[in-house]
């Protein structure tokens, strides 16, 4: 099983950024840490603050990967580009949030692509990760 | 480690209600999946058509429990009462819902309990409660 | 053919709260009207002021009734936990009300459960019922 | 008694519309069934696809019918000049729809009409005319 | 100089429809008591409760008026149609109205007609008929 | 007879503020030609930029005139201070606007004092003041 | 292939009416001009500006045509009586606009009828009616 | 004078829950606190987390008590059947909020009883229910 | 103690305004009814229909006032500046209003002054003054 | 004639995403399609995944191209970038969509391109692009 | 160059208002400060918690001054006589805020005077006056 | 003191697009003109139609740069994603208008990036860029 984790914009201050909403561990860490936790799986892991290149790489999946756990950073709340990239994989994919987004300012509240994901996991930290792609396995398992 | 998992208004149904959305399984079977997946941990559960219940259950739960989950049905919608309960327990809330709730009808997308719980996992069925213990697991080891 | 009978909260003080808008008539004086209008059916009344009490009712239908009625007082405006009950329901449910609620306040106008309801009766006092119960009595012969 | 029936726009389709929503019998039918079920009273059946000249049949009824039961179709949602038209008369009006219109398109759920009303009787297919004549013959009784 | 007075949906009821609201003269008193304030000027009447005739008669008027003086009834607040007629027309056209619209329903404060109309009086009965044909001499001696 | 005219903030700058919408005549002339309009009537004048001055001249109204025609400028939108001094004396007030409030930006189509008030001439120039007076004057006859 | 064209309310005017939105053709030469183009199709033309009138003719066409171009003009923006007769009709239709309603005011964004219609062809003058015809015959052809 | 005191959902948390909003002392302190000041006052306190108690408290109330002061906790911001119950009781109900629920969470601004109830004391701690006993007992007295 | 009350906008009419609503007795009176209530308090009273006057009336009061109760009148729905002067000002501030604002015109239900407000005593006519000293009184007790 | 065609993000995708709603061709199969359709003119045809490839395309263009056919994808919905862009080039851009985007999910009925552009042709799967150039074409010879 | 600067109301409280918002010095200290900062100009200061007051400064002006910077304190968010104020002076107005409104509570975000001023600078404390008298003076050299 | 100067999409068009709006000077001389206006300062400029880039070239900056000044286009109204990096990095942010962007379209008003930025400066032209340096340069200096 192949997993692909995209991380969106501004994923890749992590450590830097708010640690005290987003915590102290940075972006290396944390992909360090969800391939320890799944020895049995293999991963891809992606960031970048393009969406475009998100959409690309969603594309580019169909072919080689049999998941994918997303967290779409701010592009969540606005972006139906990358919500039409989502819907028109054949794979599952999986939201995820560091925080809980339901908790914070008003716009977090809303996600343009929950209604195309599989579900989601929201304001666990760097556990969301974990569980999300245990969401995920669980589903491909069946 | 004592876990309380609350099932709210019409859960009790499961298993004849809507089966393509919320499974085939009972609630008497999602209980004992429950305690199966996690043999190390102590669970009461708690399943309640009446609002005033379980806001009842949720105060008696700080002498007893180390923290709960809770699918709260459509009182996840509109119930400002549970809300403050959950708020005045010093107990870390998980919120779980077996269907991705973002995903269907509007009045479902917004949940009045989520800006007090740790977190949120939504969407994949049973095992969004497997997922939930998990989360309120991790959390209570910190 | 047997009719269950719901009237939610407050109703059980029919006779006494604004007579000019609910009738003079007792709850009741209501349901014998009711038995005595259709005495080829047979029915049960029940009258509670709790959420709960109404879900857990209408639960227990599904292996005793053939068809509901219900007036679900105000909590038809809000009670999401009460439309998952009905929608529920594999028996066929009517929705009664006394006043013309769309002539009324504005809070009054939208119905929650009117979406889960085969259909709806509305403003012609205690002859609500009867149409209601006449409508039901159709659908379940066909 | 002389009661009036008023079909709006369309509604000359009827079995030939969406038979799934609105049923498979013809307006002829229609009112041939409501002639039959009341052969105690006098009728009047009245269709236009006019707002004009279904706001002029209302005035002509206030000398020659005792009440009038009107499915106003898609006019519900928008005609003030029908309500006006509604209020103006001295006539008891008992609005009927075919369908469930709560339980459909988020335009359908809004009928300008009911405030001037008796009462609505809706989602009973054929029958709600029934029931609307029904219960527009209880009201003239009294 | 001649005026084109139109009378919109339920004015021919004037004298019978809520006296309170709208005064007891007729729609022919109301015509007359025009023509007899303003002898040195030519009337036209036209009545219409269908929504086209009104906007076949303004279409008309640009050969044979010099002005309108137009109360839309409750066609002013959803007739965009009428409108598109005003505003095409190159006569000048006053707005008027016998009650006071902005201290009725709350769906009788939005008129989508002022915006097109030269301006408008509402509120002073059959006097704002008066006014309004007052106006409009006054623009057309300018 | 004695009317009170009342001009709200900015009016001082007639003749010369926006011209093409408010025109070229000064505050002086309009209310000169509103005296020779109307010889019969005695006039009293007020103009001010201070809402709590034009409150205070309300009150003092009661006293010593027979009715108010108001142009309340910009205050006419959100001045519910103003409003409150119009419900609570006994003099009939009619409000008054030199150009079309409903043809120009979006805030200007609400009015809070137009509930209270007899009626409302909108959008004549100089005109609207002495369609207002006139519509006074009638009403004062009755 | 016979192909119904509509125009609805003031499309008479064509020529006389915002010459500089809606251009300087008759609508006879707009008709003749559609002809024109389209030798191998049989056209009917039709005009009003009553709705009913329209829709009586959209229920005629099922009959004797094979598809349905319209220009609803101002009924748009409201008539769901119209959107009910397209619907119900088992005839492709095609939605065409001379201006780019898109933009220009704000309530003419919105379109009625556009759910119930194959597509839109809108903001290029009479050429909308010829790209509008076309995308219909080819339809018609598949 | 007989007065009803009624806590709602949580308030039995009192002196536990976020004291710093609703101070340190528990609800037998806050009850024996309204005792002691008006000694001249009978009394009788209850407290429920279930609506449906309160409800049917309330309806207990018009044989027994003179009056109600009420502080429905999170029930003030839905409880359309509450409000139902307090507008059918004979008795006077003054509303009362230990915290100033216009100065915190946006939902907590709206209150849907506030309509049926004397008046509102809201934000003085537990000083809100000695002055809400107080403008019962001084309305009583007239 | 010296406490300041300020009666805003058109206060000075009590006992001539809406007298059903704001009752009989007159500015003077309340006033003398506040001091003889409260024999051991120091009171400056303070009427204005200038926006302004209240604003300066605020800012002085820090030097000579304990704490300040205010009914603001209509200013109470938007007033944003008087909102500043009382979060500027170090004295307590109670809000307080003769009639039940939130059980009248939709538009007094919004209070733009009661975030910055110790609390709001709302609905009790003169007693409300009355109560909302009392609170203000015990507040600076402690 | 030379005419650029742009082609939004996920339109890479054609023929594999909803091919029920999108159809089964590829995109360089569309593109065949229309260079087929019209030997007469020079084509050039551009797809990109980000928002800012094709802004930096559409500047391009002013120099080479004589106009634009434009299918934005889902940045039709919220990118107000690629609005400015088309604003700013001085050449004409015809807007088009597969599917009828009116008869859709909510999101997207709102284009914040259209105010922008000439016209707009929606609905027609791939024959939409040919009416699109095809309108074009037409604009660009006059 | 004489400018006039104008304070809203409150802002003679600066030092003493939230000093971690507003800053610590005086008004007396800003206006020395301005002057310091622009020896070659000639300033006039104004400050007035009257919307009145402040609108006969701005008229005044029209003889007396060159240009005007304004903060125009909490009437920003509402005063559209201020607005019409600004707008009918030839005038060239900057509108200032020492705090950034956009920043603060969600009222503070709508400025109703910007749509009226050249410009606005948001945010920088006193430096604000300094960057918005610079920014009128450059527009006045031009 | 190293400022880092970023134009948004389409700002590469200065010069050439609506130069009525944003001025007739190119981009380079914009720059140059700023180079020139603080010689004291360092700069490094920045233009990109990428979102991507721009938050890209943000992180960048953290290690090289004292502060920012954006003028982020229409990515303005709607990119979250640059919102979060400009909260993310730790230097202060100026943000930037041409036009005064509260005096144009609605949807140009709302800035979902001023909340997370020092202050605005909006509507001089090319001198809102020295201005919002200089108040930057100003906060660097603190």
């Amino acid at each position: 099983m192949k997993i692909l984790v995209i991380h969106g914009p501004n994923l890749n201050l992590l450590g830097q950024r708010n640690p005290e909403i987003y915590g102290t561990f940075t972006l290396e860490q944390l992909n360090q840490k969800i391939k320890n936790h799944f020895p049995e799986l293999e991963f891809e892991f992606f960031q970048s603050n393009h969406e475009g290149q998100i959409i690309d790489r969603i594309h580019l999946a169909r072919e080689a990967s049999d998941g994918i756990v997303i967290n779409a950073g701010a592009l969540t709340h606005y972006s139906y580009s990358l919500r039409d990239a989502i819907e028109a994989t054949p794979l599952p994919v999986v939201e995820v949030h560091l925080s809980n987004i339901f908790a914070r300012e008003s716009f977090r509240k809303n996600s343009v692509i929950s209604e195309v994901c599989l579900g989601t996991v929201s304001g666990f930290g760097a556990h969301s990760y974990l569980l999300g792609v245990e969401a995920l396995k669980e589903h491909l398992k069946q």
